[in-house]
């Protein structure tokens, strides 16, 4: 098994894929580019429905009848507030029980056991399991695996490392389709900037590859020189054909965008304190910006924030990453409930049934 | 926002709770001196009510339709048993959704986050915030915050460091409720002694206010010279025009008093091991001080107790402190269902329309 | 109550257990010795039925409505992955509510509370104390204040220090009875063989003890020679007039046994680094070892594991231990079950009166 970490890193991406998906009862979720075009408008629509139909008391009894019979782990080993509460909110809006393992010192770890065994003890009890880890590859390697053993449980990625965060993706694009659903062509043609340090926000580059999907979406990069987009990703951009510039100044491009995404400095990836050398003061985004942007625009953030964001703008109308947060939880139990092959039971939920 | 705090905590209390109470949607539940005697009067008999139903099989099944459709934040990041755990049964009881967040190490905090977003963040998951925190005026300020969002949300303290403790003064009022329902006219006239340190205690202050919603009631305070009450609270008896006295021989009082209230002394908010100096074997209540109590009358402690409090009087039928207890998980939930109107329902349940 | 412990380690078992069952509503859980084999039997058939029922929806919802009224207290002081969630996949099950104490950090004993007086607290607020603590009998000492007190709750041992951990031994009856159900006498006349520390394990001895409820069982201990059978666990042995050999070379009955149950050094367990000195390599259970063992005999292991236990084993049919674990979760449930006398609606779930 732990040969099988170097094998999978040494593979074309499109192969992990096929790899990860070679038992065809198990939907797992690794990786931001396992989602099309058609997977994602499916699973925003079905988020969409799912936050009305639970808006009446009735609504929410019937979602939490849906997956009574469920369970899933969440195994969150690295600190996080936002992705492990809005699994938690999404697990209990499908009625679904759950336990948690957060710390390892309360754990049997403590007695020699290794990781994979304590994955496949989880797989042991639950139905599902949903991660969080430090190690980059450790959720794809405990979906391999499930792929082989008696009795495999589908796996979710809740970030690993500074690898990937498909579900971070998800919400993101999920806030996109909410904000311009009005527009005809929804995120398709949209302007979109990401601000701050673009070279090592893991939500950065798995908001970008889903971007691609959308025909005419339009990328700038703000960011200082040392913090600019890695060549993996300036690749993939190339490939996919994706138009996009770079920039330090935010003047140059804050009129024009339709949306405004900003991070934080991800200084926890310092290898030796390199971020306390760059100026990050000019990647701040103020109420002045904001109130220079569009109308219709608006400002993400996938939080939590730092000084890189006013909380000035928390009460222009423009401000979104409050709400973007919440659709964080919508989306989660969309994508559940997609694993578990009942997000029609929701679609169809007032009766009318959904053609897809 | 820091700077709400300064403010607030110059502002006369009625300007403070008008303030809270500024949403009209919102019930916040913030400091004891809120409730006033009908509102006491009915979440008791709520609490009542509700502990009946709850007896029966089909009883509890009931009262877990009532909030199965919201949530609840219980935030404590203040070492709590009895709080904690008698608001999650509360939870429980009424089929309410909820997790928690007691080690800031596991949440996002780490990275630089304000507390404050961090609360907010709460308010975007869940539909109830229940917080214990240490910092003094967090619980008011989260309550000012959720006045002026988007998505407010109810907070309820669960004790905010040296200040307000609200439903442990509710569970006490429970308690005395209880054990004197037989009286014609219950808790008034009623005499109680407050014993140990009363100049520290929250749980102390909190009831005495509490106990100046019921006419002809008497106080004693039995405390070291060190620890005797403090000018605000003795302003404040003397306003209300409360009957009291203060001793530092509870043999003067105990043949006397209806009920006996020990507390442990409070040595967490010594500021320089001053509790030290104290010879506080004079404040401990005996077993030989209980068999000379009045025989309807009653031992309390918000527990938990060190040696103030023998274990020899928990076989004794005047020791209520273990039912005290319990009572803190009926009165919380009284008080959620009060919070989000459901609690005519539990009144209803035997099909007799409750007048009210 | 600190006098009760000792008084009770210097009494005769049975004597013990008397005391133990002396509440007549309440059954606690705390020596595996406590179970006959007609108890053993039933609940295996228990188990097995839950099983069945909880594998369709609407089986699982059934058995969601057993104990939606009850709730549990998962008191683990001592860290446990397996035992913590296969308890809480249990009360999930059974639709029962629960709450945890892992982290004495976070409760009200860093104010100088002693631990009795909390796990009272416990049992004002819940129906059921489930407990793993490192202190040899505590589990029954706390069954016995429960005895004493006005609102007993039953008290299930979840493992004691180096003591009893009966649901272990159930489990592990539990899945020798499944694993050769098909044989016309079952678990009777099996031979097994306990491999490596058996001198600590507390599951070897509680399972050996369990083991002489079944005619013609006959036991090996392969230990190095420091790790041997103990006296008290060889007087019991003798005394029951079961069968059993010691030897140093598992190669010696490898291909005779019925089953091989592997542990692992106990060295938590030691005074002063002793484990050291021993080689237990020679006590490691290898692929080898298992593909000459019989076709239909199984191997056991109570997880976690560390070296003595060849992860190449895991795919081989004769592997038992990921069944095993899962075994866990249906022997406590119905366990919880049998505690709270609800099994029989369990075992009469498809229409026919199930005859005990």
């Amino acid at each position: 098994m732990s040969g099988l970490s170097e094998d999978l890193a040494s593979l074309p991406l499109r192969e992990r894929l096929t790899l990860l998906m070679n038992n065809e009862k198990i939907f797992h979720v690794i990786f931001a580019q396992q989602f099309d075009r058609d997977v994602l408008d499916f699973l925003c629509r079905t988020a969409t429905q799912l936050r009305k139909v639970a808006k009446s008391v009735e609504g929410a009894k019937f979602l939490q009848t849906l997956l009574g019979h469920k369970s899933a782990m969440l195994y969150f080993t690295q600190p996080s507030t936002r992705t492990f509460l809005s699994f938690v909110r999404a697990c209990q809006y499908l009625g679904m029980n759950y336990s948690e393992v957060r710390d390892p010192r309360t754990s049997s770890m403590v007695k020699g056991e290794s990781e994979i065994d304590g994955v496949r003890t989880f797989s042991s009890y639950f139905d599902l399991i949903i991660m969080r880890h430090r190690e980059k590859g450790f959720a794809e390697r405990t979906a391999h695996l499930m792929n082989q053993i008696a009795r495999p449980v589908p796996v979710i990625s809740g970030g690993a490392g500074t690898d990937e965060h498909p579900t971070q993706a998800l919400l993101d694009i999920y806030t996109l389709q909410r904000s311009f659903e009005a527009r005809p062509n929804g995120i398709e043609g949209l302007y979109l900037a990401f601000m701050g340090d673009v070279a090592r926000g893991r939500t950065v580059r798995s908001l970008a590859q889903l971007l691609a999907c959308y025909p005419d979406v339009r990328l700038a990069f703000v960011a200082p020189e040392e913090l600019r987009i890695r060549d993996n990703l300036r690749a993939f951009l190339d490939r996919a054909d994706l138009d996009y510039i770079e920039t330090e100044d935010v003047n140059e491009v804050i009129e024009d965008v339709d949306a405004v995404y900003v991070t934080r400095m991800q200084d926890e990836y310092d290898v030796d304190h390199e971020s306390e050398a760059i100026d990050y003061t000019r990647f701040h985004l103020t109420l002045e910006h904001v109130q220079r942007m569009k109308s219709d625009a608006i400002v993400m953030h996938p939080l939590p924030r730092r000084e890189e964001l006013d909380p000035r703008i928390d009460t222009d109308h423009r401000a979104m990453y409050w709400r973007q947060e919440r659709n964080g939880m919508w989306i989660r139990a969309a994508l559940i409930a997609y694993v578990f092959n009942v997000e029609a039971r929701i679609l169809d939920y007032y009766g009318t049934h959904y053609n897809y």
